[in-house]
């Protein structure tokens, strides 16, 4: 067993990830090397499960980790080591994930659902290092979050602490699957923003030709990514749109910042790729619903170690039980 | 000096108290002396912090604590051990309240705003004791918050968490102190509710005559106490009111659990003393403003150590510098 190498998983669904971290004299996690899988449509748990055994054993090459860290792509019993389930792959339902791993690849294992494990990557070695409180917040198809309170992952009671895009910021607002409305990911979400861009083509509002033409003329082919694309190319509907969901997110945050003050705010995922315009939208907002004092306390950065934020997590995640 | 001995100190404006603990034999602290001060009229910073110090060497009797922790009614740069302000007392302003008492009573200080002091108080002496995680909220004229995080304060990045009475809820509601609009607070404080009452009186709604009597015919005069006497007495204005005020803070905790899904929330302040309706109001809102799978992790319970929270509270935060 090598004392300085910590493996580190990373379960994403459909994009399965592994790497071997070294820790150098001075302490630090030092990445070594890095193999991705991409899953075939249809594939279920033991399928992804046997990828990623196969694919630590290649990264490992016969050492034996002195911990494995693992991130996973939907929600688990962290503490107990179990997935409960993945809203992408059959199979992993009340999955023993942790102590499988012991048993293939002989080291002890800690993990985490991917929002909380990003969530410590980038407050270890991404954006929010150095801060001692960190909300990590994933805007794509939904939106996920993370807490990292005093350097370690905050997971709450039931462990399900950090959903901030179930919280309602509309009561009014369109049906969530979540059985109420108006939830965050019902108006900033990626599909929130290219439904936004629908909603404002039919109702008739000015611009839009650019991001129609983009989507082939058929708005049911319209996405947040299109949305961006032609609010780039000055499409006024686009950039309306786009700016509709940026200011829900930035309004909840500024709600989060109120309540808990953190030291910085991390956004990560395909959304916030959408340009500067969206970045001023969500900082603007957030500002103007904080209350006096807070202004000059808000800090909402772009996430560090993008798509790897959960290996880097998920390592630094594996020292909890070193 | 007695290494058992514990002083704790609590500013409350106008309402002041000091108590001394004893540390048991098995750790655990008990309450020993407690004395009180009210305050005049037109009493300042220097008055108070005179009166306090008597009362303490009251309670010390020559005796030199091991510790002190402070309890402030107001915002503190708590690490720092300094008040910021009070909204009550004047000439407090950046007094450097740590230090003074330190070099005053001969030991060291800890010291942190009300809320979170309360909230310590509760966590390890009340209602939250054996909870990990614990959100006080107190709810009277305003709407304050604190937060105990394994076993812990959390403060914040600039010492500002817990303000749930400033988190929107309705961006279009009624214009806040804060500067913005349909905060908590202008939706469930006391003052809020009475508004609410007198609203309703004035849109001709049915019920209110109970209420109006109580209040001597001057609507101006209604305040949450009479609402809820009025309502006891089964006035249905009354109880709509009442349960406006208790919806509004139900539904901005159901929001609060899941982003933090805490394992305890607990309630003190006057208006949480408005009976059996009021509580159910506030679970049946939280309760409808949760995603599934956390209907059954909302515990909201009354404060246990009431207004002595923050002396208890304060006595537990002693510890953390000892």
């Amino acid at each position: 067993m090598s004392e300085a190498l910590v493996l580190a998983l990373d379960f994403g669904g459909s994009k399965n990830s592994g790497a071997t971290f070294r820790r150098t004299a001075s302490g630090e996690l030092e990445l070594e090397r890095v193999a991705r899988r991409t899953s075939p449509a249809g594939a279920d748990a033991v399928y992804d499960y046997a990828t990623m055994v196969e694919l630590a054993r290649g990264l490992l090459e016969g050492r034996r980790p002195s911990a494995i860290g693992v991130s996973f792509g939907g929600p688990t019993r962290a503490s107990a080591g179990v997935v409960v389930l993945s809203h992408h792959v059959p199979g992993w339902q009340e999955m023993p994930l942790a102590a499988r791993l012991e048993e293939d690849l002989g080291a002890r294992v800690a993990m985490d659902n991917d929002a909380n494990v990003a969530a410590l990557g980038e407050a270890r070695f991404g954006a929010g290092r150095g801060c001692a409180s960190v909300l990590y917040i994933t805007v794509s198809t939904g939106i996920g979050g993370g807490w990292v309170l005093n350097g370690r992952i905050y997971r709450g009671a039931k462990e399900m602490a950090g959903e901030i895009g179930h919280m309602v910021i509309d009561p009014d607002g369109p049906p969530c699957v979540c059985g109420r409305r108006g939830c965050v990911e019902q108006m900033a979400s990626g599909p929130a923003m290219a439904r936004r861009a629908r909603e404002r083509l039919k109702d008739g509002a000015r611009g839009g030709e650019t991001l129609l033409r983009l989507a082939g003329n058929d708005p049911a082919r319209i996405t947040a990514q299109l949305v961006a694309e032609a609010d780039a190319l000055g499409d006024t509907l686009a950039r309306a749109a786009l700016e509709d969901a940026a200011r829900a997110l930035g309004f909840a945050i500024g709600n989060v910042i109120v309540l808990m003050n953190p030291e910085c705010v991390i956004l990560g995922g395909g959304v916030t790729k959408a340009g500067a315009r969206y970045w001023e939208a969500v900082r603007a907002a957030a500002r103007a619903n904080v209350m006096p004092g807070l202004e000059d306390a808000i800090r909402i950065v772009a996430a560090g170690r993008g798509d790897d934020a959960p290996l880097w997590g998920a390592a630094a995640l594996a020292e909890y039980k070193e």
